[in-house]
């Protein structure tokens, strides 16, 4: 008997001071909402803090929902560089939580996520929360964060088994 | 017998290709070098993966010299984008590591490392690798990166009982 290939995926919004997650299982050709949520961390904490927070919620999640796959978004900020630079260390502890863990951690650029979800790689916030909910009618999130996690899982259950369509981020 | 107060502090200079540490240790007014080195990660790796590597190399220091305080550079990139977003990532790393161990985990400008190391808020690299071996006749560092820091834990040797003079940077 033919096993179907079943991969739980998280998807991870990186943030310091909201970091949105979502589960996602990938069935064959099919998609089923596992969990979502956002894990924050306190603004009037020093950095080194916030981030233990983070780390802390991502290592929680990832030991109740035990993810095969992570999937993280290649944000970038273009308003100033101390804003690049805190997405930054929240996207440090991002990768490194399922990379300690032991998944293999894919990285999707913005655009990627948007056509994978919406089929166009331009779009807004509302037309691809629209689509989560299209693709998994089930699906339930607490925050934009959240949303865009569950897209960012959605987009790698799309793309996990083509390489060549993996927008990675050459990481020199 | 009043006990002099000792504190080893760790310095670090983070970067994602090259992470330099510095371990020393502040006794009343003097100083002590301890060790210092650079944790690298392999370019040719996934980025969680090379951050994993530095959450290993920084972990296994802290283990080899259990500091009790740790210090960070609080650097800005100016280039792009791109390396401001690489260095917070590596930034998230430096900052975690210690937190989790429990340290608490100062930041300082680059200027007030340099203040605190030549007296000046400006100066160039040689000054500062010049005077972290007057101040510390003993200290050895194999690269640049372990060198500044040095610098930074004397910065916060200096500074640790001032909090005034802490240069936070506020991580809203």
């Amino acid at each position: 008997m033919a096993q179907q290939d079943t991969c739980r995926i998280i998807g991870i919004d990186p943030g310091l001071r909201r970091t949105g997650w979502g589960v996602v299982e990938s069935m064959g050709n099919g998609l089923r909402f596992v969990a979502s949520g956002t894990v924050r961390s306190d603004g009037s904490l020093d950095l080194a803090s916030r981030l233990c927070q983070l780390h802390e919620g991502l290592t929680e999640i990832l030991h109740a929902y035990r993810p095969d796959e992570a999937a993280v978004e290649a944000t970038f900020v273009n308003k100033d560089a101390s804003a690049t630079l805190k997405l930054g260390q929240a996207r440090g502890v991002a990768l490194l939580v399922p990379g300690l863990a032991g998944l293999k951690v894919s990285e999707y650029a913005p655009n990627a996520v948007k056509k994978s979800v919406i089929g166009v790689g331009h779009g807004d916030k509302k037309q691809i929360h629209m689509m989560v909910r299209v693709l998994m009618p089930r699906a339930e999130f607490d925050t934009d964060d959240a949303a865009d996690a569950l897209a960012i899982a959605i987009c790698h259950a799309h793309n996990r088994k083509s390489a060549d369509l993996q927008m990675r981020i050459a990481a020199g």
